[in-house]
C-alpha cells in the first residue's frame, strides 16, 4: 500500500512480473477493496499465485517510525512482514515509510546472530558495471565494528545473487593513505584488514563511480549524502544539458539528429534499474523500493528480492559472521532458525 | 613551486593575471632559476610588479605535511606564508601539498579570535548559479560548535565577495526534518539556528546542487566524500554520453552535429572555473588550488584571492565571531592585529 503512488505502481508491477516469472508466487498485502479494484483495473483477479493478505492501516509516507511501529500493528507494512518470519512468504518488498520499514521490520524479524544494526544497501552504475554501497541512511552513528559488519553483508550479498566468489570491499574514506580519515574509519579499516574478506582499503568518493570495488562500506550519514548528492549532479548535469540543446534553432536541430543517442544515454543511467535498497542484516529478507518508484521500477524491486531469496543470502549471511574473530560475535542476537530456512 | 606542475603553471597563470589586473602586484616564491627560467621562457623578466622571493626548498606532494612543517623551514610554501605574516603579502596562493599548507598555514598564521579550526571552502556550480561548501577535508573529526564555526566563516566568505547581505546557511544532512541526522548534525543545528545567520535548516546532498542555499556547511570528511563523489558522477556520465556518441556511424554523424552544444555543455561544468579553496579561520588569506590545475585553473585561484582581500573578508570574519554568543568565543586563540589590518 505504501509509497507516493500505492497499489497503482505495486499493484501492476507484481502483475507483470508474475506473468514473465512462473517461479514466484506473490501476495499482495494491504486494504482489500483497493487492491482487488486495482487488479480489476488489469482485467487480474485474486489467484493461488496472487492472492491478497488483509491489512487494515497504512502507514503515512511522514509518519514516525516509532509511533507507526506502535501503534499501527495491522498496518499492510507490518503484515507483510510478519508473513516473512512465519516462513509464508520468503521476502517482502515496500515502497512505503523508510523509518517505519527499518523499524518495524528489525522489531519483528530481528538481527541475525552477530549483526548489531541492519544496513540499506543499494546497487549504483559504474563506469565498469555496478557497486553495491552500505549503509545509504539506516545508521547514522557507527561504530568500527559496525562498518566491518556492512563490510561482511554486503561482500556477502555480492557473492550470493552474483556468484562472485570474493568481491573487493572498499572503505570509504577521505584518501588512499592509511593515515587519512576520522578515528572510527581508521579503526574500521584494521578490522576490514583482519576481517577474511578481500579488503581492497581505502577508497574515495570518485571510485564509487570508477567501479574500484564491488562493495564500498560507509556509515549511513556518508552514504546518504553520497547518494543524494549523486542525485543532484545528475540532475544538474540533464538539467544544463536540455538547456544547451534548447539554446537556439541550430541546437535544436542538433537534439533532433541527437535524440536517439540521448536516449540511449538516459536508459543506460535509468535510476529505475537501480530501484530496491535492501535491508540487510535482519532474518528474512526485506527490500525497500524508492517511495517515488513507478511500475518498471518496482518491478525491479521485486526482481532483487527473488534474487536474494534464490542466492540463499541469509544462510551464507550467517555462515560467513560465524567465520569471523572473535570480537566481532559478542553480539546481543540470539540464534533461532532463519525465515528462509524454515518450511514455507 | 608546488602542485603537479610547478612554475610551468603558476608562472604563466601569474603573469596572464599581471597583464589583465593593473592594480595587483605578484610575488613569484620558489627556486629562483627554475622561475626566472619559465619567465624568460614567456619573454618576461621580474619587475617590481613581479618579484621573485627564494625559497631553497619545495614540498613534495606525498609528503607529510608534519615533516614537511618541521623539516622545510625554507619550503617556498612556508616562505610565501611568511610573507603574509609579515603583511608583504595579502594572500598566499599555493597548489601544492594540501595537508602541509594547512599545517603550515595554521602553525604560521594561527587561526582567528573564536575559531578553533581552519576550514577549506570550495565553491561549486548549481543549477541557480553557484554555492560555497565547507569543510572540504581540513577537518574529519567535528564537533557541533566547528560546524557552528563554518556557518559563520561560509556566510561572511559570501556576503564580502559577493555583496550578499544575508547569505542562507544550510547544514548538511540527511533529511530536513530536524529529528533526523547524527548527534553532532543535531546540536550543529540548535547552535546555528541561534547564531543570528541567515540559517535556512537542514538540507540533503541534491540540494547542494539544486542551490537550495548560498552556503553549505558539513565536517570535512562528508564535505570530501560529497565532492569526490560529485566528481566521479560527472566523470562517468561524461564517459557514458561518449559512448553514446561513438556507438556507431549514426550517433558520429550525430556527435558532429552537436559539438557546439556540447562545447557549451562542457563550458558551463568546467571545473576549471571552480578552482581555488578558501582556507578560512587564519589570520591570513590562503587559497588552495587543485594540484593538477592548469594555468587557466590556477588564475581562477588568484582571481579569488584577490577578491577575498578587496572584500575584507578577515576583517568581517572576525566581526561577525565577535557578535556571537559567549559559548562561542570560549577559544585559545589570543587577538592580534590581522595580517590585512598591518601595512603592506
Amino acid at each position: 500500500m505504501g509509497g507516493d503512488h500505492g497499489p497503482r505502481v505495486t499493484v501492476p508491477a507484481a502483475i507483470n512480473y508474475l506473468q514473465s516469472h512462473s517461479e514466484t508466487d506473490i501476495i499482495l498485502v494491504g486494504l482489500p477493496d483497493v487492491i482487488e479494484l486495482e487488479l480489476r483495473s488489469h482485467k487480474f483477479a485474486p489467484s493461488p499465485r496472487m492472492r491478497v493478505q488483509a491489512a487494515s492501516e497504512v502507514i503515512g509516507m511522514d509518519e514516525s517510525p516509532a509511533l507507526a511501529l506502535r501503534g499501527k500493528k495491522n498496518s499492510s507494512m507490518r503484515v507483510a512482514i510478519n508473513l516473512v518470519k512465519s516462513g509464508e512468504a520468503q521476502a517482502c518488498v515496500s515502497a512505503g515509510n523508510t523509518g517505519a520499514l527499518i523499524a518495524t521490520a528489525r522489531f519483528v524479524l530481528k538481527t541475525l546472530p552477530g549483526i548489531d544494526r541492519p544496513a540499506l544497501a543499494v546497487v549504483l552504475p559504474t563506469i565498469r558495471g555496478h557497486t553495491y554501497v552500505l549503509d545509504l541512511g539506516a545508521n547514522v552513528d557507527c561504530t568500527a565494528e559496525h562498518l566491518l559488519q556492512f563490510g561482511v553483508m554486503g561482500a556477502t550479498l555480492v557473492s550470493s545473487v552474483e556468484n562472485k566468489e570474493k568481491p573487493s570491499v572498499g572503505l570509504l574514506n577521505i584518501g588512499e593513505e592509511e593515515i587519512k580519515g576520522n578515528e572510527v574509519v581508521k579503526q574500521a579499516a584494521e578490522l576490514l584488514r583482519d576481517s577474511g574478506l578481500n579488503f581492497y582499503g581505502n577508497i574515495e568518493g570518485n571510485d564509487i563511480y570508477k567501479g574500484t570495488t564491488d562493495v564500498v562500506v560507509c556509515d549511513g550519514f556518508v552514504g546518504n549524502v553520497a547518494l543524494k548528492t549523486s542525485e543532484g549532479v545528475a540532475q544538474m548535469l540533464s538539467i544544463f544539458l536540455r538547456e544547451e540543446f534548447r539554446r537556439n534553432l541550430l541546437t535544436r536541430f542538433a537534439s533532433l539528429i541527437a535524440i536517439p543517442v540521448i536516449k540511449a544515454f538516459k536508459r543506460r543511467i535509468d535510476h529505475r534499474r537501480y530501484n530496491g535498497a535492501s535491508l540487510l542484516g535482519l532474518r528474512g529478507i526485506v527490500i525497500k523500493s524508492h517511495g517515488s518508484a513507478d511500475s518498471l521500477a518496482f518491478g525491479f524491486a521485486i526482481a532483487r528480492a527473488v534474487d536474494e531469496v534464490r542466492g540463499g543470502m541469509l544462510r551464507h549471511i550467517s555462515e560467513r559472521v560465524a567465520q569471523l574473530p572473535h570480537h566481532f560475535k559478542n553480539s546481543s542476537s540470539y540464534h533461532r532458525p532463519l525465515a528462509e530456512e524454515r518450511p514455507a
